[in-house]
This record gives structure tokens, C-alpha cells and sequence, in this order.
């Protein structure tokens, strides 16, 4: 079970597809199995970047089942939805298949301080004594949490055992978080998202590592470990090499293509389709990812990568 | 199966819910019976007001077997999804199940008339057969469809065969597609929403009645048979007499407790419950509606209805 | 100088154009006249719906010349600007014209509790001791501004004096700052906008009168004089007589082009122009209105008003 | 006057401000020669990142004055405003000035591809035959403009004659727009913000140049001119050393701070202020700038810049 000791790198699972948009189970089996070789200490399945508003009832549970059979780390499976019904019916699958939590985005018809502290009361209640992730992300629901909010969840709730934390900007969230821990409150995980873009800085600010899903997910593993070895100028090296890589990936709407058609090109899955609605990349862009590709491995090697 | 034809009063019906939050399926029945016996020509379930988003998939396949096993009119459900998986899901079984066609909403992220055309374009060629309403409700989705981008819909999408007009404001563009009727397109039916609350000028804009959920669904009946029959003045009097209350429950997040308040006090169904999250009415909420109620019965005494 | 005393019908002045989009200063002094003389007990100018955001800095400063030298009853001054060197500008120079104080819009980047009291915590120090009106519209600004928020403000700057209320739903709003008050909380003067579309329910509530600029605002005077006489039944005869007229004007973007098209029709100003970007009528609509205003003239006179 | 051949480096210019808010005119004279020094072929004032919302109509007109009797190139006036009359002002004055022409951003409640057109039509319209930049960002704006409609103002208005590029993702755009000047329509230039984040994949894509205000404009010369000279191994070398810093600095809400810090630090505007209501630095936040800081310049020097 997903505890507030949770550290290190959850990536966030992409979905694989057939050409003809059906889910590619094998491929699931493949990038699990390179998610984990590469450094994963855990993933996280049906999030946003996991398409996973595009997949049915029955394709989120196949794929819970054949995720969690599979991985030996814990596995967090997004169970975002409109209604608490939904919610409730995935949240409860998912831990009877050997889900290790869940995770949960404010819907993004919420405003106020008051409106999002009930919402999660009503998560809370919902999910009973399965752990959940407070996913705050701004930039995609529109919803802004201030650290006031997250600390009076975090007080009223103690199954909230972890943040996914992409706000943007939300370096100083991760030290006002900190304070607070250190001021008395239950410290609870920090796992941070925006592909990985700040991530150096997060772990100095506190965070306990990452979860996102950048295509090279062993830079993640990489950055952190030199964090918490206190080695910082190595961390910053690693980081810096996969920059330009990283930047070219955050671009919203494209930027699941981008990661899909490298871990294609890595092998990691079969082919890289983005299930409908969802856009493709063109050819421009895949010379682009190419010559980031080329260079970013001779940076690495200039590392000993 | 829906066709261009369409006409009269398809109402949205409400979902009713036990005090515990379970499906009341004992209320669907009464409350199906009740829209039928005040003059609906067709029901519309699993939409917005129906609370569609906070069921889970197997609630929402046991409610479209529960209604259109009863009703004798055609029934449109509600299956807008974020994704086309989902969304096909939920139209096979309801079409299966008997219904006469499906409802889709544009999701929020929509904004160039190139992206709402295309998203059109993949509902189309996802539904294959089945016919299906465009739903048009900037105020909720977010997504302005302008006249030219629906008739361009119309055009590619022969299975297209009914707007759900709540734009607001919204009379120009029914006058518009009229005309582009008129002017050789395709003419589909036009059923009007927002509660009722422009009804009288719609219908004599050129619309074929009315798709919403007012707890008063007599009124829309009797307004609409007022215009085709010819008698504006007699229209305008009963439309009038519902006003005050059409007014009060086009209150955005408070609208669906005011209506099931009504339906409930009407006996229609067992209890006024909205499924959390959603809002409870306050005790000066249920005697501003008390008030309204008793003088509407007067109002419509004095007409003789 | 506005305080919280303040009650009766602050309308919302229209900004009249000349066919060329010039400002029309003749008909600013006519519909200035003619609001006070259907009940106005104040004029509230370069609002929203005054088209603020159209005039140039000498045209808004012209504007509050040519009314406050012209009204014998306190001018308030919409001064909502993205910064507070123009909101300051402008508020100085009206107060120094003779207005009576200033009304302040929440910019639409503001989202949770904190940012937007920290905003007016910043409008009252820029405004020194203007006694200014916060302005909570949702609809229009996207902000939610809670009662809890509402009541710091209150507590925090003595200078705020009034609540322009429009949130929407918005009763509960009135009934909580009602109870504040009783509580102990400073009491302030809730004047109510939305067109006029709820304010029966509002003034039982507790509000103390409208700040809105319904083209009848005769309307608005008569049902706050009724309520306040204590003759509730006489407020509502008044307010249904008028409620289709109220809700037709209540188009969103369409609603000033209908409003100065009936201030026209009633001679209080020349032309109906509303300034570019701006819609203007349609003949349908135009005819629309038109039969509005005769079947709302004939009910009157059953009233005998 | 600006035409369609502008190209090279228009840096937008930061507004510097006093301790006391005020706006500090000898810091504008020092920070113009520091961005003409560092490469600047043209200078755009009076931006969003120019705090342009904050300022007086008198200081906005002072500013203006200020820059264009000072630089020796191309000035373009950010003139974007709610309406036509302030729009105009502002822009004859700065025509008046000697600014070479002005922007335009489109206000945020357009919707529809008509809409956006029939915007820039009036836009064209109130300029007359003033020069203007489109500016099309939807991050800051949240309007979409499709490739069709650019270039359908493009056909409808000579005066547009550039196009402020900074959609995200917006790599495809660029292509578009180029292939429909090859294929007969008119050439504008295409200059690229998003502080500078994808410089080097837009020149490549056929982009002129870069209008963004990112605290190291030389960055933006040594690429754009590497380009040029078809150095783009050369070019990618500078990019990729100045990315973690551009990274860093496309924080929103925060980006403005980070900016005026550096600027600050490095000698160009005597004091970091940021205008009210607006974002200041943690000490956290001024060691991670100085640390990055620090690390590029080794990066530079090993690159011989």
C-alpha cells in the first residue's frame, strides 16, 4: 500500500495502441518491463498522459490487471472522474487487482479554497482506506490549489499520502509544503510531474523525486539519485544533457506524440499512435526529435552515460 | 430511430436517487409515466441535468434498459464522452437497448472551427449508423459552434439529424440555419433547451419544439402546440405564466435541486436528491419555490389551464 | 461620499454613441434625467455594460464630468482596470468631479482565496480613503469570490461600503452576509445586478436595492419601494409584469444592444448604437422587442401603473 | 515603418520601475543600449512582459516617447486594449513618437474563426495605415487562431504585416504559413516568443527571427544570426547552453520577476521591481537564477562567447 514514504520515480505509463487503435497488450508488457530496467521504483497507470479519458470502462481495467500482474513495484492507477460513482467502481478494482493507490485531479468546474477542500472530503469518503494522490495540476484542470488547501486536506484526510505536484510555477509550493512538514504537519510524499522540467530544483526544494513520464524516464532515476547522494553538480550534468530533449516534449497537446513516437523509436513499444482525438506528429517533427535524440546521446557519452 | 422529423417535447429527464444515493429505479418509472402523461414526444436521458457524469457505466446501461423498456417515444441518450471509446460503448448498448439515437456535446478543449468539425467528423465515423443530436451549449462546454461550422457538420455527417440549441444568446442562429434550410441544405430538427426560457421566440424562429428538463414540462407541450396551431397570443399567455419559475430554476449549480425540488413536491418522484457533488437547497431556497408554485397555480387557473 | 447606508436604485448608466461612434453628451444628459427621474436614488457610470472598456482615458474622464455635474444624486464609477496606476488615475479625477465613490471588478486571473484578497487589500490602499464597491460577477470575470472572502474584505478595509452583487446563483450569498452582519460584521449596502432577474427574491433576502440598468428601471424602483413598504404581493404583480421583458434583455453580448434599442424606443437617448467590438439587433429581434414592450405595457396598466 | 522584411532580434522590452513604483526613466535609457548593444534590430514596447496593463494612459505615452527618441531602430508599441478608442490613442501617439509600428494581441473573449477575423478587420480599420504585428498567444490569451484565419487577415489587411509567433505548440504554423507563401500568398515576418524556448526549431522552420524578452538577448542574436549563416551546428550549441536559464524563466506569473533579476543582476536596470499587482523572489528563487547563471557563463566560456 502507498504510503507517505513513497520516494524516487513513479513514471507515468503511456498507453500503447495498434495501428487500428485497439490497446497493444504486449507493448504494455514491454514498456513495463523498460520502465522498471530503467530505474521506475513505481508507476502510474490511467493518468492524463495515459489517455486515459479515451479508453472504456472495461480497456482501464484490462489494463490495471495487466499492469499490476506484471510490475513488481507499486502501481498507481489515475481514477479522475466526474462523478463518485466512477471513481469509486475503478478505485475498487484497481486495489483488488493489487493497485498500491490511487490518484485524483479536482474536476475543473472547482473555484474556491472551500469548493476544493470539500471536493476532497468527498474523495476521501468515497475511497475509504484506499491511499490516494493529490494530483495538482493546474495548467491542464484549471483549478489552483493554494498550500493552505493542501495542508488542511492533508490534515482532514489521512489517506492522502502523497501530491502530485505540476503546479507552474510550484518550486515555492514544494518549501511552503516543507515548512509546514517541519512546523508539525504529517509530511506526506512530494512526486513531481511537468515532464520533468524543474526537477532539479524541486529535489533541492524537498521533493522526493518524480512522477512524469519524459521518454528517457532513466534521467529521472539518474537526477534523483545524485540529489539524494548529495551530488548536485553530477545531478545538474545529467539533467542539463537531456534539456533540450525535455523542453522539446513540453509542448501541450503534441507533447504525447513526441513521447510516444520516442519510446517507439526505442523500442520500448511497438508503434507509436495516439489514440483518436489526438495528434500525430509530422514528418518535420520527427527529424526534429532526431537530431535532439543524436545530440542528447553524445552529451550523455561526454557524461559516461 | 431519430430522424430529421423530430418535433414536439423531448424532455431531459432527471435521474432520480434513493436518500443513500443509490439509483431509484421505482422513480424512474413514476417520473417516466409522468413526462409522458404532461405531453412528451420523446425522453432524453443520461444528459447534463440528468446527472450523467457522476454514474458509473453499469448504473448508466441499467437506466437506459429501465427507461427505454417503459417509454413509448423514442428516447436519445446522452453519451459524450472524453473519448470515443466510451462514447461507442455507451451507444451500442444504449441502441441495442432500444433507444432511437444519441446525444453528443463537444468536449471543453475545443476552440477553431477546424477542430470542432473534425471532432464531429470522428463522433460521425465512431457512431457509424447511429443518428445522433449535436448538442450546442457554449455556457457549459465552453465550445462557441458557429453557424457555419454546424451546417458543415450537417452536410458531412448524414447521420446528424437534430441541434440541441442552447446557445444563449441563440435566436439568430436558428433564424440562420432556417434560412440555410431554405436555402437548400439539409434541414434538420432544431429542439431548444435552456430551460424553456427563450421557448416562445425559438419556436417562432423556426425550431420544432423543445429538449429540456423544466419540472413543469406541460408548459413546453402546451407552447408548443399554441405555435403550430397558430395561436401566438395564447402561447405568449401560458409561456408567461411559467416565467417567474422558468427564471428561478436557470440558477447554473443550483438549477437541477430547484427542478428535482419541484418534480418531488409534484410526486413525480420519491426524493429531491442530487447526487454529491451537487448542491442541497436551503429552507428559504424551498419557500421561494413554495411561493412561486402557488402563484403559477393561479396564474394558470386564470387561462383555464 | 458613498457609505454603507446607501439603498434604492443605483442604475447602471448606458454610455450613449452618436451613428459615428462618437460619445452622444446631449443624450448622456437625457437618460441622465430620465433615470432619476423614473426612481433612480443613484447613477452608476463606466461599468461594464456602460462600455468602459471602449472609451479612450479622455472620453471616461468627459463622461464623469458631464454626469456628475448634471445629477443631484451620488455617482459611483466603475474604475476596474488590469492595473493600479490607471484605477487610481481615474478614481482620482472622478472624486475630484464630484462622484461619490468607485466601483472595482476582480481581474480575471485571480483564483483562490488568498490572491483575491490580497488584490483588494491592494485596491483599498491605492484608493486611500475613496470609499469604493466591490464588484462580484462571476459570469463576466470568471472569479468566485466566497462569502468567507467577502467578509475579509469587510473586515480588513473599511473603505469598501457596498456589495455590487451578481453572482449567480447568488441568494445564499445575500442571506450569509445578512447573518455576518447579525453576527456582528459591519454591515455594508448589498445593491443587486443580473439585470434585475432575481431582485423579488433579493431584497427579501436582505439586499437594500439594485445596482442594475434594465431599460425600464422604473421597474426596479417600484419593486423596491413595494418591498420595503412591506407590500411583498404588490412587489411581485410589478416584478412578473415585467420578468419576460427582464429575461429577454438578459442575453449575454446581445443584452446592451437590447437595452439601448429600448432606451431609444423611449426617447431617453437618440440613437442605439453600441460601440465596436459590439452587436448589434436584427429586424426579428428589433420586432421581438417590440411585442415585449406591448404586452408588458398592457399588463402594467391592468396594475394600473 | 515595419514591413513584411523585419527581421532579426525585436527584443520586448522590460519597464523598469523604482523601489517606490514609479517608472524609472533612467533605467529605460540604460536598458535600450543594453539591448541594442547585445544585438536588438528593433525593440517591441509596452508588451504583456512590459507590464503594459499596469500603466497610466500618461505613462504609456511617456515611455514611448522615451524609447523612440533613444533607439536608433525599429520601435514597435503594444497598443492591445478592450477597445478601438483607446487603441487608436495610444497608437497615433506613438506613430507620432516615431514608432515603427504597433501589436495587437486579440482580447480574450473571441471564440470563433469569424470572430477573430471580424476582430482584426476592425483592428485594421481603427489603424488606418498604421503597421501592425498580429500577436497570436494563446497561453497569455486563451484564443486560438487557425493557420486559415492569419492568413485570411493576412489577405484582408496589407497593414498586418507581421506575425508575433507564440503558439505552444506552434513549431507547424510556422511550416504552414511559409508553404502558403510559397504557394501565392503574401510573405510576412514571422518573429517568435515564448522567450526564446524553441528559437532554434522555429528558424529552421523558416521564422525571421525572435520578438521575446528572455534577460540574455544575445542569445537570441547568436542563434538567429548562426542560423542565418547556415552555422546550425553552431546555433544549436548556443541554444542548448542557454536552455536550463530560458527553462527556468518561462515560469508564468513568476517569468516577469525571474527577468527583471537578472536584468537587474547584470547591470541593465538599477532595481528588480516588479509592479503591483505582480510577483516577487524568493531567496530561494534568487540563488537557483544565480547558480544557473553561474553555470552558463563556464558553458559560454567553453563555447568562446
Amino acid at each position: 500500500m502507498l504510503d507517505e514514504t513513497a520516494r524516487g520515480v513513479f513514471t507515468i505509463a503511456a498507453t500503447p495502441f495498434l495501428p487500428d487503435g485497439a490497446v497493444d497488450f504486449d507493448s504494455i508488457d514491454s514498456l513495463t518491463d523498460a520502465y522498471l530496467r530503467l530505474g521506475a521504483t513505481g508507476l502510474t497507470i490511467l493518468g492524463m498522459m495515459g489517455e486515459a479519458g479515451k479508453l472504456s470502462a472495461g480497456e482501464s481495467e484490462a489494463i490495471v490487471r495487466r499492469v499490476t500482474g506484471r510490475a513488481g513495484v507499486p502501481v498507481v492507477v489515475g481514477v479522475s472522474a466526474p462523478g463518485f460513482a466512477a471513481m469509486k467502481a475503478l478505485a475498487d478494482t484497481s486495489m483488488q487487482a493489487g493497485a498500491a493507490g490511487v490518484m485524483v485531479a479536482p474536476p475543473p468546474s472547482l473555484r474556491t479554497d472551500e469548493q476544493i477542500l470539500g471536493y476532497y472530503h468527498n474523495v476521501a469518503e468515497t475511497l475509504g482506506d484506499i491511499p490516494f494522490v493529490l494530483q495538482d495540476f493546474p495548467l491542464a484542470t484549471g483549478v489552483q490549489i493554494p498550500v493552505r488547501v493542501i495542508l488542511q486536506i492533508v490534515r482532514d484526510c489521512p489517506t492522502c499520502v502523497m501530491l502530485k505536484h505540476e503546479d507552474w510555477p510550484g518550486l515555492e509550493k514544494i518549501t511552503a509544503l516543507r515548512r509546514a512538514g517541519e512546523a508539525g504537519d504529517r509530511r506526506i510524499s512530494i512526486l513531481c510531474g511537468n515532464g520533468g522540467m524543474y526537477l532539479l530544483e524541486e529535489m533541492l526544494r524537498g521533493a522526493d523525486g518524480a512522477m512524469t513520464g519524459f521518454a528517457y524516464p532513466e534521467m529521472m532515476a539518474q537526477v534523483v539519485a545524485a540529489c539524494e547522494a548529495g551530488e548536485t553538480d553530477r545531478a545538474r550534468d545529467i539533467f542539463d544533457a537531456y534539456m533540450p530533449m525535455i523542453r522539446y516534449e513540453a509542448q501541450p497537446g503534441l507533447g504525447l506524440a513526441i513521447r510516444k513516437y520516442s519510446l517507439a523509436e526505442r523500442g520500448f513499444i511497438a508503434h507509436p499512435v495516439v489514440r483518436r482525438p489526438g495528434a500525430g506528429l509530422s514528418r518535420d517533427a520527427m527529424q526534429e526529435i532526431d537530431t535532439l535524440a543524436a545530440r542528447q546521446a553524445m552529451r550523455l557519452q561526454a557524461l559516461d552515460l
